[in-house]
């Protein structure tokens, strides 16, 4: 699956993800009525308006992109259904040919995080017959638990050929609270960046490893560190755009070769049509906006990397 | 929530959850075949055998304990189906009057765990209405990502009067990789511990904070510790049997009014039946295991408790 995500950040010259993290409140009123004048003013009906939200986006979008990032978070506030809607959107983006980045920084110890690993990246076995739960491609996980909480989940993705990325250094204002803290003198991010590489060592694909890590656009200093402590890991970089992150920021999470890097951008794309740069699309063409904050996200990151060459 | 999970704990003399982790190979046969000539060897199939098999536990031992702690992975990975059968356990475990742990380790940037602690402990708006995703009483959230990770749970946690139990010092053999590393002389489990009683202190019940803390059962020494950096949060304690805690090992947990620590067994009170001890029950009687195990592990601790007076 890393081989697949290289080949096609290789094809579309864009090495983004469109996070698709829909908060009610950005889904476009019409769609909005659409689904509630079908379902109600129920979890369903919101289940219903964050899908038909997506698919719009993902079918304006999909030609443009390699991958794109469903954060879990905004499912499962709608219960059930919001996680119907999450698999249903999880498919669906499947059947275009996108990489999908299941952004559920799940992290247990060692027979829960295989549970997880199971029901996310690999498959379930009921009497004789075997079943994929939510069947991600790359799932985010968290590493406070240490090795025993991540290897079951490497185990799965070598059985599965899938990937993970664990959370290094997140996008956060607080994410130095304890990530920062020096430990002789080296501060925790760098240390889990270093069992990153070790555990990616043991997982690698054809140029990169299927074990990537999470390092915020907000901190480029550190990005430009990990960068050199795991050099075949991928770095997931969310906090582009809404979060402050820009282009030029962003040059030091690559490697020399162009790659190894995979920038997200959420709230920036799927609510496109609000910000004043893409309003003349207007809230009924709200796909057409992300498309062009696609392409205009595109070209600052291209244009920075080719920039700093 | 947290003066209920006090009142209960005193009702019953019982500072013990249930863990109702159900692996498909700890539903005795019987169950499962049930299950599967309803509905298939199949993810529903799968669920109805885990629903039934938590439902017959529960009925044997509600009237014992004051709470019970469903891990959603051992859910999770049976896909939408499994998530099913989570929130019909949650919610039939409430109907008896128990409090609900969900065992979900969240954890996420500000608002994408606003969503998660909507999701869990609280509610979400759709038009004009309300709807409560999974409803649990407690969750226990991941520290990694800070205090911005942690307030949004925290919030509505106030509005709802619900809890949290946030990881400190997990009960896995490897948590000490990044948990015990020190920093300036301390370990940063011990630093996690003073942000619990920091956010705690601002949510505050009768006598006890409704936020708490997980601290695993296998480390006694680093247990005590931590009771006295966080006195006014209740301790979550996995590890109990299976993993190896015992009684004797726990009573540093607890404060000297007795209270202060909840310890967690799952496999071995849901699997009792498989263990020497129990078979005389048979699988028929699976239920009838659990509850006589419940009855040990309470004479356990209780008479550690008492032999430490």
């Amino acid at each position: 699956m890393i081989n697949k995500l290289v080949d096609k950040i290789q094809k579309t010259k864009a090495p983004i993800v469109v996070g698709l993290d829909p908060m009610l409140s950005y889904v476009p009123e019409h769609v909005q009525k659409k689904a509630f004048a079908e379902f109600g003013e129920t979890l369903e009906g919101a289940a219903e308006a964050i899908w038909q939200f997506n698919k719009e986006i993902v079918d304006k979008t999909y030609d443009l992109i390699p991958a794109v990032k469903p954060q879990v978070a905004m499912y499962e506030q709608f219960g059930i259904e919001g996680m119907i809607a999450y698999k249903k959107t999880v498919d669906y983006c499947k059947s275009k040919g996108l990489v999908v980045i299941g952004d559920v920084k799940r992290g247990d110890i060692g027979s829960t995080s295989a549970a997880y690993a199971v029901g996310h990246l690999g498959k379930v076995k009921v009497g004789n017959n075997t079943y994929a739960g939510f069947d991600e491609d790359f799932a985010t996980v968290n590493p406070y638990l240490g090795s025993d909480g991540i290897k079951p989940f490497v185990e799965v993705c070598k059985e599965e050929k899938k990937g993970l990325f664990i959370l290094v250094k997140t996008s956060n204002p607080s994410s130095g609270e304890f990530q920062d803290q020096l430990i002789d003198g080296k501060p925790l991010y760098e240390m889990v960046g270093e069992k990153v590489a070790e555990w990616g060592a043991d997982h690698m694909g054809d140029s990169y490893s299927y074990i990537g890590a999470v390092v915020g656009a907000t901190y480029p200093e550190q990005g430009k560190l990990l960068r050199k402590v795991m050099p075949k890991s991928f770095i997931l970089v969310p906090g582009y755009g809404a979060q402050g992150g820009q282009g030029k920021d962003l040059v030091h999470f690559f490697n020399e070769d162009g790659l190894g890097a995979i920038v997200n951008s959420s709230r920036g794309i799927i609510a496109a049509y609000k910000q004043e740069a893409y309003a003349k699309f207007g809230a009924e063409n709200f796909g057409d906006a992300s498309r062009a904050a696609v392409e205009a996200m595109i070209e600052d990151i291209q244009g920075a990397l080719e920039a700093a060459k």
